[in-house]
């Protein structure tokens, strides 16, 4: 081997072991979306640091069992905290909270802020909640994570991942997009299907089935499948979908068309009957995400002069039942 | 008396004798509206004829009992028929069935139509349902009947008339406008309110309320007091409204504006809790007034280039509620 070969592949290698680090993920967030996304991680090998509330106890001393169509697997003694405090420091933040308590973000970041500067993925629904989180953290890493997964925390420290899992990742205001990159391939080498996407694409794309859908099922205490059944609530769907893309479009996005909702209305056709996480929300009583799927890109879309008339009628009906 | 005196007294007896001839009325559909209608105008004196089914056998047993806010008061022996065949020629007749059965009115109407022209007054909710009856019969003298009341039947032949009753006739066909109002008259000389009005102002003010709380009180499973308590279904509530007088106002009525929405809010928070004729039907498994309530005005302002979008919504989610 030459001097200069050898040059070579030494830079090359401290290059690869930049950016290449080995990395420490924190899941904020241990549920059904946080507990099976970190456990795929831990169980590839990455260091992986959990946050719990209610299932502290349980998984410090029975670990984290996750039964998944992809295979079930269970790991023995995770790394569990009760506050962010106690984590180390961390290159990557998962934040998998549901946006109704993403108040308790001013509580959580800033122990783990003080300790470094990680990248901080917003793993969660709706539309602008990386304005809101970058409003409150000005200086913070953002990126988005979008997930397509069935997965519900059926009992403590026990995830069901029914089916799907992918992932994609948008930069947000992430100043090092390789560290983004990173992950991508980390959440692959996982199991975890992960793509990099461009941000308020993905975003907006995801609102295409989640604005009609999510509210819907709760308005009429429906499924999917009935809703695309009936005529007039399958154009109804199709007229809300028109919204979004018209919305997205207004926003700049000309990559999707009206043949996405088609493709989306095909998709839902062939899927198993199913409930929204805003319907299974709803029927267990607990808070609905309206403010992020609903309130702020309703917003967002009106402030750039387009109405979105039956997602707004929507909205007010959820913002009736909730109160309920 | 001079001869000239005698001859123009002569002749304006006449007159008054052809224009106010003694009238038989016919009530098409002896229930809640028809039978309050009807039996005022018999216990004022005049000649009614009354068309039931179910309640036929037990009421002219019994006769026809008023429970109301009014007076109560019992028809003894009302002319009553099971068929429009045995009925005789009438020179008014009031139809009161629910429009879900307008239908019927194919079979009903001839008999009664080969013994003279009357005047049908349509008692009934929504728009369109003159043009559709007058395309059934095209010779047919029209009027709309605008009720404004509470009222319910019951239990055989008898009729609770709780507040209001109010009765607007409106002119859509009728070759003789004397003769509605001779029925104006007859009304108010029976202890109803009533007045003539202008046929398409009167549906489409009518409209402004039935409209928004007709639908919204089914979708939501409430009543009209909770929907205006609630910030967000009080402004979609409002938005409706003004689809409506939006329509209103395209299709040449200038007559309605933004302050008949505030007119009829600020009288529905003054009203005891309300659920309305459709929220009753579909409480009680009954067919919804659909048809007429949502999909004709929705369809005749569209043909007028003013989409309702709210209020085509609101159909969609009628339309999946009613084949559930």
């Amino acid at each position: 081997m030459g001097i200069i070969t050898y040059l070579c592949t030494q830079i090359a290698t401290k290059v690869k072991q930049k950016e290449r680090r080995n990395m420490k993920y924190g899941i904020i967030g241990t549920g059904a979306i946080g507990g099976y996304y970190g456990a795929r991680l831990a169980w590839s090998g990455q260091e992986v640091h959990f946050l719990l509330r209610s299932d502290y106890e349980y998984v410090r001393e029975h670990g984290l069992q996750v039964d998944s169509c992809n295979g079930s697997f269970h790991l023995e003694h995770p790394h569990v905290y009760q506050s962010t405090t106690d984590m180390p420091a961390c290159d990557v933040l998962l934040v998998c909270l549901k946006t109704t308590t993403n108040q308790r973000l001013g509580q959580l970041l800033p122990p783990l802020l003080a300790k470094g500067s990680p990248l901080v993925v917003l793993i969660q629904n709706g539309i602008g909640v990386e304005d809101d989180v970058q409003r409150m953290f000005p200086d913070l890493q953002l990126a988005a994570g979008l997930a397509f997964i069935c997965s519900a925390k059926t009992e403590p420290g026990r995830v069901n991942h029914q089916c799907y899992g992918q992932i994609n990742l948008g930069n947000y205001s992430c100043r090092d997009e390789a560290l983004i990159r990173q992950v991508v391939d980390e959440f692959n080498a996982a199991e975890v299907k992960a793509h990099l996407v461009e941000y308020q694409e993905a975003r907006w794309k995801k609102a295409v089935w989640n604005m009609p859908f999510n509210g819907m099922t709760v308005a009429l205490n429906t499924q999917t499948d009935l809703l695309l059944k009936n005529p007039a609530t399958r154009r109804l769907i199709r007229q809300q979908m028109m919204e979004v893309i018209g919305a997205a479009r207004h926003l700049g996005i000309t990559t999707i068309d009206e043949s996405f909702a088609e493709l989306m209305l095909k998709m839902t056709d062939e899927t198993t009957p199913y409930s929204p996480s805003m319907k299974l929300d709803f029927d267990f009583h607990r808070p609905m995400e309206i403010q992020y799927l609903y309130t702020r890109p309703i917003e967002i879309a009106r402030q750039a002069g387009f109405p979105m008339p039956k997602l707004e009628m929507l909205e007010a009906e959820l913002r009736f039942l909730e109160n309920r």
